[in-house]
């Protein structure tokens, strides 16, 4: 197999972007990431994405990036993992390298959603349910986490005001991140009398809706030493899939498909939980990120709540967990957010992050799911 | 680079299959590619798909898949690249091999275009566009194309006559394959008496709208013999992009993403166009599939229309060409079509394919595309 190294970032801030389609949007990222990666040349393009179908009516989209971005002729195509889409993407683009198809590509996240009343977007993420046995009662995907909330509150024995802590801590390191949507500091006050949006999940328990862009340049291994000073390795990839409907699960509180991911990029990267000294994982909402820390193997069953409200899981830790503000506070444009995590990963690792900084962390890991943990992939790079 | 081979293929008829949704049309597809490669087991899943987003509000999609062909957990993502999503999910598919992530891939197209009224229907495909410089307009993808055989006919000459006889051949090899849509034979005075669509297309030069699945089992060198007596190696593989709206294009007359994919496919197969034996190309419109047999180098710029007219391309000539009976006749499920291409090229190579045969040939091509060759993969196969 041969190695694959990310040798550019480039980031757009989350937020509304009403100056730019979609394919603006994830041009600027990409220009920002081939800038970082010394002019590297694509000859691959990866665009990960969910609803530019549902709500721009474009498909083609990889023809249509890269056309945009100024590589009309590369190879190019669309993945599509709903909100995991970005992370998928990075693993697409990986086994072009890997395979020696191509020695540079280029993996775009993009993601507009603002454009559109909150019921019409709310409506489009809800594809990621299943359409037959899920949208058909009404469900959103916000109610569907509410279940497996309720759930882990009552199996577990977590209070709502410990549960709060995420939200708090996400946002004190997304107002110190540049590139995130939500920029300041609430209180578990301010998270436990926000608005209800499905019981428990209030508002600040949600990532907002957010429109952005993230990119990455992978190279081989020969190529990868002339456009980076500080290539990062991607040392494991894995995947793994779940049931879509909820209903047909053993139990709400496992994640296996999260499990089974990263077990696969644990054994390729030689590494085991203990080694990860700085992550990202998909906080959607409270729940799931503390459900990514259980099954990632950071901490056992039912107990990543307290840990987290005790202080664990902060800068210097092992790991440190999303730093950048997660989904929370970064944001979450949806098919974006797993080549946002890579990205703030590899700057980690690299020491340029401009946010919250992890310490010198050698290992880093990002886990990016679809629905609620319906398919994911986890990423585990290497300084 | 890994080698890759094709050893095991499964097919849906093309038609109205009001009996089953997307998850189960997919699965009868891969049951059968499963058998026919001795019920290999699967570590990997990548799903072809172009319209389960607008037509069925589905995204999630290689998971919900996984799961109706009973590999819930299995690694899974879905690519679009509009009518060429199948040919992408194919060489999306090789990669996962190549690389060595996984040694038993599978790769399903599958579409479901039938539930819906025509207009409906043609909307969705018009997500093939751009959406921001073409649809806006109210043009549809057969009036895109109409503009293109209209300067296709007044440049080189092509009589109406002349350019029937690719429907027809195709309506004739098409009632010989079982896995066909239309079986039924057409004549030259029927093509050009049937109704307008978009002048100067007529609606028996437009390929059907059908509900369809198809599958490839795709597996390493070492694990393909243990599955296969006859595995089909993928010799070569190329992807390339143009503007998704025609109007930033130079020449409509080229089809330089399909020139570009096949360069690619060649190189790395070490063959010419004049070592194909068999192809299957992208006859969306008659004038389609006459651009890709000159964008493949089959034949010179400006004379597909006169040799296909004269009678060459046909069974044993080098290429044979759509012996399925393309997607005029085949049909064109339009996610699925190019898995359906290069399952059928794997037969003609294995020498089972049910329809008419091409003799006894060595190498084999698919050619699929999205939009007017916006997006273009090429998959060129050994025996």
């Amino acid at each position: 197999m041969r190695r694959v190294f990310v040798v550019g970032v480039g980031m757009t801030r989350v937020g509304r972007r009403f100056d730019k389609g979609l394919g603006e949007l994830a041009a600027e990222a990409i220009f920002r990431a081939i800038d970082d990666a010394r002019g590297a040349r694509p000859e691959a393009l990866v665009v990960g994405n969910m609803m530019a179908s549902s709500l721009f009516n474009q498909d083609n989209l990889g023809a249509l990036v890269a056309d945009y971005a100024g590589l009309r002729g590369v190879a190019a195509y669309h993945v599509e993992a709903a909100c995991g889409s970005g992370g998928h993407a990075v693993v697409a683009g990986y086994s072009l390298v890997a395979s020696g198809l191509y020695d540079v590509v280029l993996v775009v996240g993009v993601e507009k959603m603002c454009d559109y009343p909150t019921s019409v977007v709310t409506a489009a993420l809800a594809q990621a349910a299943d359409a037959e046995h899920e949208l058909v009662y009404g469900i959103s995907f916000p109610s569907l986490n509410a279940l497996v909330m309720r759930l882990y509150m009552k199996t577990f024995g977590a209070s709502r005001e410990a549960l709060a802590q995420w939200p708090v801590r996400m946002h004190e390191y997304g107002s110190r991140n540049p590139y995130a949507q939500l920029r300041f500091r609430i209180s578990v006050d301010d998270v436990v009398r926000s608005p209800v949006i499905a019981d428990p999940i209030r508002l600040l328990d949600s990532s907002p809706i957010g429109d952005g862009a993230a990119a990455l340049v992978l190279a081989s291994e020969d190529v990868a030493r002339k456009l980076s000073d500080t290539p990062v390795e991607v040392a494991g990839v894995g995947m793994a899939t779940d049931s879509v409907d909820l209903s047909s699960r053993m139990d709400l509180l496992d994640a296996p498909s999260v499990r089974l991911a990263a077990e696969k990029a644990y054994r390729m990267a030689r590494v085991s939980p203990r080694d990860i000294d700085v992550a990202e994982v998909h906080d959607a909402f409270t729940v799931t990120g503390l459900l990514c820390l259980e099954a990632l193997g950071f901490v056992e069953r039912g107990k990543a709540w307290k840990e987290f409200a005790d202080g664990r899981f902060g800068p210097g830790d092992k790991p440190s967990v999303n730093l950048s503000g997660g989904l929370k506070a970064r944001g979450h444009p949806v098919g974006a957010t797993g080549v946002y995590q890579v990205a703030e990963i590899a700057m980690q690792l690299r020491g340029d992050f401009p946010g919250v900084k992890a310490g010198s962390p050698s290992i880093g890991l990002a886990a990016n799911f679809g629905g609620v943990a319906t398919q994911t992939s986890v990423v585990v790079l290497r300084r």
